[in-house]
């Protein structure tokens, strides 16, 4: 099955919006096996969207159209749907009805405008909008049918689940494509495709796809057909795939953050954590209690930019900073040990480093950070220099995605793992 | 002039990414008072992108086309342009020489299959490209005008500067459509909307739109014409909503961010700060590091996300969180002025809320927040009692946001304004 996508709205050929919508809406189709022919964005003009339609509605077999449902003039998507099909638009008074329901429910009476709602194309079925006033709208031309949904997301995604997914379900007769993640945090894009190379010739190249961005690698492996031999073909790839990059796997889905993924660590091991940050200027905090819940887990920490507050806050000997400079192996391992010492958690966590664009110099150029991990128990404080490529953000990101891992790997390590 | 813009490139109809090139495009197709028809997405595709040309170019007098200009098979713009429109690729030896100079300046020797980039439509005059292998074109079929561009965005926008600005300058004669912006934290929408009615009298309402996201609020201001008259209006309509709205706006551009205004005003007074952060989680002490240079004016901070931590670090009495709860007024005010005289700067700044989802009761339900900011002088420390709507992520925004402003509208008054 071919489709096409049309979004309609004047708003989206400006330059502060993007049609997004349909990104949900190609995941839905990719699932289902469904062959995207084109997007296409037109503004509120009966023209132009009558143009698209017409031409799309003899090459594939699926239109969905999002947007221009609204009650204003300027929602044209019903009279260009009418005007490309060549047919009349229909008055339903029971939909009114339910709009006028509708706005009662919030004590208002229903504006004159919005009885433009209740028209349909000759021959559409409405789809009901549980989330807005505007309906959706079904119908079908020689071998194609369309889809008219309203553009607002979470109308749209009602729609969605209500009628496109098991009108598609029921098309591809579980024929379909579907895909798995895994993710990787700070290892080279290099390393991670040296592991996974033997998957490549069990499965084929082109089923597994490296997607990297600083600090995180996603592996997304992809197989289609049926629903069973597909199913079956996805837990050996995911399986496969688990088993060569090891435990440098920390989620297998797109929900899981690294974020996340560490605090239920420290959670389940009823263990808790402080940081002290000085290039990272909090992020790494931040990041952490970003997370719901994270007080079970996150004392606190202290964002010593200064080198002052190393010392005042979580304790680094002035001898220290003196000597070694405030980026350095034994300033981060005196700012992890000290802000677990001093604030009294189970794990502490020291970063340093030079985040640029200023402040490098030949033996410390711009990039160079320092991650400590102090621990429980008796072993020593673990550390990494590193020197991240990129400018300052992505400097900090990657140096808060490093620190985490680190926390990570030990708290698999201590669990037993 | 009327304008289509087509996105080449298989990986632009899946899932993972959208075609953001037009947004850059649709900027200064604005300026320049190009009016927008539509914008297409094809995959790599001879076939579909042949097709959405032939129907373009009798309609529209200008198609950017960005994309499929690479070395490869699947690279097929140059294949559909010719197609679309009758003509012959003519192979150019001088592209090819450039090319390989280009690799040899790498040391490297160009493959065979860059060779394919050397190929013109006939008739087309080639773009040079300063950023990377891909010339572009430029092409007339009757009464339009094809650049075709590649995806990548840096060689774009080189092009953009180098042909396509200059070419839309000689066509427009100066007519064009120009925007400005002001930017306003931390007022309700409805308050903005109120100070500047008087505005929209004056200029027009379609002149003036307002963009609200959580926490701020961006005033935008549209004039079309002749160069001179447009700057004039732009002029005459930004100085009226900068009157209208007074020292609630801290931004006259598109770049300039809250943090980074705030760190201008510490560094061009001399002044220092600190935070200490509780439902925020370092949410604030990031977004101020995050400008390069924030070490002149940002000391570091607490993220006291326990009560004793709140006590250990920033020095809040243990009989205050006892009697208030962590989330009140007496301990936001104790965490700005202990953070302020324990860390030795000269602004503290204290939050302390609920962010959700959970940790909400009746009297403190979820959004509450408590921002306090205490300063040099003998000026009392300042509070304000917030319930900010959304979720974790939006509430704790909104906090950072509007401690930002309290500090930025101190600022601004003891700087004399």
């Amino acid at each position: 099955m071919k489709a096409a996508i049309v979004a309609v709205g004047s708003e989206l050929l400006g330059p502060e919006r993007l049609d997004t919508n349909s990104l949900r809406l190609t995941t839905l189709l990719d699932r289902h096996g469904v062959e995207l022919r084109r997007k296409a964005v037109v503004g509120d003009s009966i023209e132009e969207l009558a143009g698209e339609l017409r031409a799309q509605v003899a090459r594939v077999e699926l239109i969905l159209v999002t947007g221009g449902l609204g009650p204003t003039a300027d929602d044209v998507t019903r009279e260009a749907v009418a005007e490309a099909l060549g047919r009349e638009l229909v008055f339903h008074p029971d939909i009114v009805e339910g709009i006028e329901r509708r706005f009662a429910a919030y004590g208002r009476r229903m504006p004159e405008v919005n009885r433009r709602q209740a028209f349909l194309v000759a021959g559409a079925e409405p789809i009901e909008n549980s989330r807005g006033t505007a309906p959706g709208q079904i119908l079908t031309e020689g071998s194609c049918t369309l889809f008219l949904f309203p553009g607002v997301p979470t109308e749209l995604e009602g729609m969605i689940l209500s009628h496109l997914e098991p009108w598609l379900a029921a098309r591809s007769g579980g024929e379909g494509r579907e895909t798995v993640v895994l993710k990787i945090a700070s290892l080279p894009e290099s390393e991670v495709e040296e592991r996974i190379r033997p998957a490549y010739d069990e499965f084929g190249r082109e089923a597994i796809t490296i997607l990297a961005k600083p600090g995180e690698i996603r592996l997304l492996a992809t197989a289609q057909g049926a629903e069973a031999p597909r199913r079956d073909r996805l837990r050996a790839m995911r399986a496969r795939l688990a088993a060569l990059a090891g435990d440098a796997v920390f989620a297998q889905s797109e929900e899981e953050t690294l974020d996340g993924v560490v605090g239920a660590l420290l959670k389940a091991a009823g263990k808790t954590l402080t940081a002290a940050e000085s290039c990272t200027g909090g992020l790494l905090s931040e990041r952490i209690t970003a997370i719901a819940g994270s007080s079970d887990y996150f004392l606190g920490g202290a964002v010593t930019y200064s080198n002052e507050l190393k010392t005042q806050l979580v304790g680094v000997p002035e001898a220290l900073l003196a000597t070694h400079g405030a980026v350095s192996e034994p300033v981060a391992r005196a700012m992890a040990e000290g802000v677990r010492s001093a604030l009294g958690s189970d794990y502490g966590i020291g970063i340093t480093g030079v985040a640029g664009p200023g402040g490098g110099s030949e033996e410390k150029p711009v990039g160079t950070v320092h991650i400590a991990l102090a621990g429980p128990g008796s072993r020593p404080v673990e550390h990494r220099k590193v020197r991240f490529p990129g400018d300052r953000e992505r400097v900090r990101w990657q140096s808060a995605q490093l620190a985490l891992e680190l926390l990570r790997r030990r708290l698999i390590g201590e669990g037993g793992a």
